[in-house]
Parts: structure tokens; sequence; C-alpha cells
């Protein structure tokens, strides 16, 4: 995951989130180690949303799937997902808006992560936001578009 | 936030808690940050009473609306309300008794927790204590009045 | 320790800091049990005098002295004293400026910790400040005065 | 501390890394409460560096002074500050390369931290490369300049 790249997605869920009057959010991408490569809050938003949106985007990572499903999944097994926010570290949030970041062959290089506005608005912005934002970059998992 | 600003408010609390007889209250004062400004700890009030109150403030200021309003989410997100614990390291209570603190122009600029009585006491005491107690200082936030 | 008590302290001790110009401090005054009763920290003062503060205080009660003598034991056995920065999860601070509270029969009820100017000073302020400041609570141990 | 200012100091300071050839870098801008407004990690800098950017830049905002004054303070009390470390949960690096930023009346409104060449040289770069960069915005603290 390189910075221009990173940095474009961000910005592009950004630039959605003021189009459609989302409240303000923090948007981290993360490499595939998990480990961030850009984060911007936007003036407003409180100051856990960037924790949130990392582990949401951390998540993704770590169970190879969009914070999305993970949530989907946590509501059949509450008790399994419970403990996972302590086997984790605190590091696994279980609701939209962490979305897995591919290369062109498929192969995740990292994820993004968003926080700020209700859970599927948070998401909104990933998905449309970087819709053909970086041609040759990584581009967002569509699996829950 | 300042320290004579948020020991009125702390101390408007109390009084306020005194006249209705609440439980023994720790009232906690955190500047916008998040970082505490006042701590005061009534006798025979418990000792986790401190952390409790703590954890309503932050999770007020990081979420951006009141712990009360963050309660009221997580009972409709229990599983993902539940993982906030984790992935913010136990700086969010999701029980009322957590209010904003605004300047005159409405930015956040700190927030006031309670911990002792029930949770709906806890609030109230910061409302009606507070209610006129600081006219040149940061004003509780009335949303959830 | 009583809240009252506790607070004629801290204020005795903010007092004497404003008097002799000392930099914005953080004062802390923790129970027998390390608990905080009341935490006062001074428009300017750095986001991390309250935990400095803090495990000066803790220290004094969980080694039974001033964090002053800690301090001077610390640098005969800076590699044991390290270690115990892990031991005691970060409650310990071996810097002048945490004092235990006794009762009149001598028994520790308590410790006042401060932080904000270099450690002879944020002592001082305790020990002169709180000079026959409370004479019918806790008094602060005058070993290393 | 606005997203706008903070990434145009951000960007300024990778700007001034890359026109003098520096190791790839880490910049981290946080608010007045020690709390992530921008970071950015350029391509091949270290999975901590982020981390260490941020301790950098947190410590000067807890201790009210440079990074590279708590360095010099670090030498003189060795054993005090090795205990910061846990007592501040590893919040705090005593390294050159954090720098309190200041609006027009002297208020700290954050802070930038910067890792991942030799501590001078990621001091260098935010003291060089914010000059002037953000006329209407926060200005670096010149006091290590």
């Amino acid at each position: 995951m390189r910075l221009a790249h990173a940095e474009s997605l961000a910005d592009a869920t950004l630039k959605h989130a003021r189009e459609i009057g989302a409240a303000p959010l923090a948007v981290v991408v993360l490499d595939a180690g998990g480990h961030p490569v850009v984060v911007k809050r936007e003036d407003g938003a409180g100051i856990l949303r960037v924790e949130i949106a990392t582990a949401k985007a951390y998540g993704a990572l770590g169970m190879g799937m969009s914070s999305r499903e993970i949530a989907t999944r946590a509501e059949r097994q509450p008790v399994f997902f419970g403990t996972l926010a302590a086997v984790t570290g605190g590091r696994l949030a279980p609701a939209p808006g962490g979305v897995l970041l591919r290369d062109a062959a498929g192969t995740v290089v990292g994820a993004i992560g968003v926080s700020g506005d209700v859970s599927d608005v948070d998401e909104r912005c990933i998905l449309e936001g970087t819709r053909g934002a970086e041609p040759d970059g990584p581009v967002t998992d569509r699996a829950g578009d």
C-alpha cells in the first residue's frame, strides 16, 4: 500500500462524505500488516473516531472480510464475537465501515476504515467515494456493495 | 476548559446531589481532549466510581454525543458497542451520566461525568445542578434534557 | 481520606504554587488504597501531568515512603527501579513530589502528588503549602522536609 | 487543530524530507488533547514509525515542551524518565522530533511528531519544512530552533 494510493482513497472517501453531508468522519487506510499509512480526522469528529475506524479496518484484515460481513456473523454468534474484542485486544469492530483493499490480482493489500456517522453511511462513503478513484492502485472490495 | 469553570460545574453537580439525597458520587470534568481537569469523589463513593464517571464523559467526547444517547444506540447494536469497550481501551461507558460541555459558539470544550447512584440520577445531578451555574463558562449540552 | 480534607490540601498546594510563581501544576490526592479523591489540573499544565502526579503519590503509598526517598534509592539501584515501572504497571514515579499523608496516630491515610514544575518545586509546593493547612485532618509526612 | 492546517504542516515536513534525502518518515499531527488529526507514513518507513512519531508529539504535549527538551532532561534523570515510559503507557519518547504547535496567541493547539531518520534529521524536517508553511494556522514552536 503506497502512501499516494492510500491518500487518494482517503481523500475520495472524505470528498463523498462532504457531498452527501455526512457527519464529520475519521478515515484510516492500513497496509496489509494492519499498520496505518494515512489517517485523517475531519474537524468536529469525536476523539475516539480514529480508534473505531482503525478497528473496523483492522478487523477486516484480521478476518479476511468486510466489517459488514463480520457484523452479520456477530449477530449470529454474539458471545463468540464479544470475546473476540478481548482476544484481539480491541482491534476488531463488527459494524459496517471497514473494507478490504485488493490489487489487480485480487490480493489483499490493505483496508480502509471510516467512523463518524452511522455505520451504513460510513461504509457508503468508502464504497461510493472510491469508485474509480485510483485506477492504477488498489481497489475497494465490492463484495459488500 | 479552565480549572475555575470545571470546578464550578463539579461543585454545582455535587451540591445538587446532596440536595436530592443522591448516593455518594464521583464527578469528573474532562477537557476537549479527554484529560481530567477536576475530579472529586465524595466520602463513601466506591473506588471504581472515578473510572466509571471518566468513561461516561470520555465516551461522550469520543462519540460526540451524551452517554445517554450512546446507551440508546448500544441497545440497538449490542455486539458492536460491547466490542467498543475493548476498542477504546475501556474509555467508553454506555449509560446516562456523561454530558458534553459547549462554549457559547456551540463548540465542544469538554465533558462532565458522574457515577455513584443509578445512571438516571447521576445524569440528573449534572443537568439540574449545572443549570445556570457557570454563566461565563461552558454550559452542559441540553440535548438530553 | 475525606473529600473536604483532600480538597483543603490540594488547594493549599496550588495556592503556594501561585505565590512562588511555579509552572502550571496538576495536584492529586489519593486515599490509602491509591484511589483518587481530588484531582485539579491548572490552566496550561500538560496533558500527562495528572498521570505523573498520580504515579508519584501512588508510588509513595506503594513503597511506604516519599517519592523523594524512592528517587534516592532508585539512584543506587537503577535497574531494579527501572523494572518496577513495568512490575507496577506504571504506577510508580521515582522523583520528588509525592508525599504520604498521615492521621494524628501516624497511620498512612493517603498521599498527595504534584507534577508540572521541576520535581523539587513540585514537592516544595506540597510541603510549604500544606504546612498547617488542615489542623483537624491528615498531615503531610515531614520526613523529607 | 483543523484538518486543513494539520495536513499543510505534515505535507511541508515530508516535502522537506524529500528535498534533503531523508530516510522514509512517518509524520503525525496531534490536536491539543493528543488525538491524531493527520498521519502519513511514507513508502518504506518501518511499521513502528507511526507509534514513535506519535510518542514524540504526545510527550511534547504531555510535558509542555519539545521532545528535544525532554531528551535533555532525561539525560539528567535517566531512571525517572525511564519509568515515565510505563507511567504514560508508552505515550512519551525522549528524542528530538516532537514539536509543539501554537496559535497566534501562543496557546498550544497541538504537536507534530516525526520518526524514520536519526532524531536530529526528524526534527529538522519539521522545523525547516514548516517554516512559513501555514501563515494563517498554528506554527511550530521555535524554542528548539
